[in-house]
């Protein structure tokens, strides 16, 4: 830390991507991205903006809102484009959290919800799971509080539903809901559905995750007019043309061939499925995930050594040390060879072990 | 505005980007980007990374930076790669700035840092620039608060020495000085062979105006490695995949092509001097820029009314309604072509006026 650093930031603690290591060719299955490439027409969109690369990206990312609009059911003016999700939910944070509006998340959940609250010099509360890793949404009726929940949740793969959520944003009228839908393309219903309802919900989406473009960047959020409106005003006064060109013609491209994605989905259900249904098999518990990671343990093993047993063997999934969720691990479902060679390399450390 | 919305934005002015009609094929002048397109390995760089763009991008840039490490003879850990230089400028007032640490800058300059100073809450004082445009070192000296001057400065191409920089900087040892030489390249020396003299000293530059990629989104800062170190923790608390696949590989090919670009720069300055030259026969005065734009008033038509005519003819430069600066128009140095129909134009439009 330099003699110049603010101390507003003295308790801030950045956020800690998933690692990358490159000593040598990992099965990659600690970051939660596709295992499916871009759809056919992806490269030749972007192809066409490099030529182009000297002008200025367009800030209102009129074309990509108004293919996202078409796609989600919702007018243009109900979107904003940005840099990642990280981005939208980080300008959430700034616009609608303060002294006086705290924001409230589960204690375990996206690690950076914490981090955009100190950022920001926000207070904030964790609310704790249950033992099953469920969300009690009796713990968020009538808050009073802003809230910020990940549906599905993050690490646990857990979902709530959609009336659930309604109950939820009902209850507290004052406060802004954020559902960060990171993972909801794997199964469980979005909340967009909600969003003429209710001027009080922000959903944010990401298109790194269904839609194999963790390194374009890309997120957005949909909600309310006036909601889009003041995360428009803190976007113009950050950074205008968040969105590059590249991206923005991969994102319209993307949207074009939204089934292709659609179908993407659907094999990672598939072998989320297959893949849970081995690991119950080889006596681990899996949570009931409706992401594209699931969430496991075994008494046989705990969670560290796990992690760093696969990652000698050339298979990465992420372990997080908080001591609730310690003696599990997370894992990416990528292609069912990738899930083959994971489980072939879980058994023989299983077996290691027993011997 | 929302019922939601911080009132710790109350004051917020967003920044207003340049103009981008659609109506019709302008003669685009009005947001400095380069004429020239970007060099020839980056369209290759570009399509290498789109079969990868489903993984993260490297949150360190790691190859990015050593590429730019070596062309500036700096250290890796003394540069900063950002979503544009909006970023890097944006995480310096976050990180260096608060309550106790306002800033200041000339009043008229780069429109977009009391923005960034309303928007974290920063107190900022506008120095005004002497007659003539020039900043008078001595309201810098010993000033005893941050500082942030563009150099040269936006919108009127004036420079300050590297030797003057310099005092500013070593009269101000408890304050951080920031040097935003967005159009360093087009005739200015570079104050980054300062760095490693002074550790209140950042330095921020963009691939937008010299390097032909302001549609890719690429900035970055170099300074101490404290003061790097600080901005990474910025960095990591708001978005740390903030760099985009595509826009990395195409920052490395231009980098490693960097000749390409410095000869565009002198045919650009050739140009710049060309125009300048001639709207000075025009009866125009002509601030001495070296930037990659011109700074232009004339007594025969009013600012604004150039700027709609020009307009109307379709040729678009970018006028500023400030009061102190509203006589004049800020025109971006395009191709020889360019500039000759841009010349043509005002030609035309002062004939029509003295009919």
């Amino acid at each position: 830390m330099s003699r110049f650093f603010s101390t507003k930031y003295k308790n801030l603690k950045a956020y800690t991507p998933g690692e990358q290591p490159r000593d040598m060719q990992y099965v990659k299955l600690n970051t939660n991205e596709s295992p499916y490439p871009p759809s056919p027409s992806v490269s030749a969109a972007v192809m066409n903006e490099v030529g182009k690369l000297g002008l200025y990206s367009d800030p209102e990312c009129t074309e990509l809102v108004s293919e996202a609009a078409k796609l989600f059911g919702v007018k243009p003016t109900q979107i904003l484009m940005t840099n990642g999700s990280d981005e939208i939910l980080n300008f959430a944070f700034m616009a609608f959290c303060d002294e006086a509006h705290p924001i409230v998340f589960p204690d375990i959940t996206y690690g950076f919800y914490p981090v955009f609250a100190e950022l920001n010099g926000i207070q904030y509360e964790k609310i704790p799971l249950k033992d099953d890793f469920s969300i009690d949404i009796n713990d968020y009726i009538g808050i009073g509080k802003n809230i910020v929940i990940a549906n599905p949740n993050a690490p646990t793969g857990l979902t709530l539903s959609l009336n659930d959520i309604q109950k939820i944003i009902e209850s507290n009228p004052n406060n802004v809901v954020i559902i960060d839908e990171a993972y909801v393309d794997f199964g469980t219903e979005s909340a967009v559905s909600l969003i003429d309802r209710y001027d009080n919900l922000l959903v944010t989406q990401t298109f790194s995750k269904s839609r194999s473009m963790a390194g374009a960047r890309l997120g957005f959020g949909i909600g309310a007019e006036s909601l889009i409106a003041d995360l428009c005003t803190i976007k113009y006064s950050t950074n205008p043309y968040n969105v590059n060109r590249m991206t923005m013609a991969a994102g319209v491209a993307t949207l074009r061939e939204n089934d292709y994605y659609m179908e993407n989905c659907k094999k990672i259900i598939a072998t989320r499925e297959y893949t849970k249904n081995e690991l119950e098999k080889l006596g681990f518990f899996v949570t009931d995930s409706k992401a594209n990671f699931l969430f496991a343990k075994s008494d046989a093993i705990d969670g560290e050594t796990l992690y760093l047993e696969l990652k000698k063997r050339g298979v990465l999934v992420r372990h997080f040390t908080t001591e609730k969720i310690k003696d599990y691990n997370r894992i990416t479902v990528g292609t069912p060879e990738q899930m083959d060679i994971f489980l072939t390399r879980v058994k023989e450390i299983l077996n290691d072990i027993q011997k």
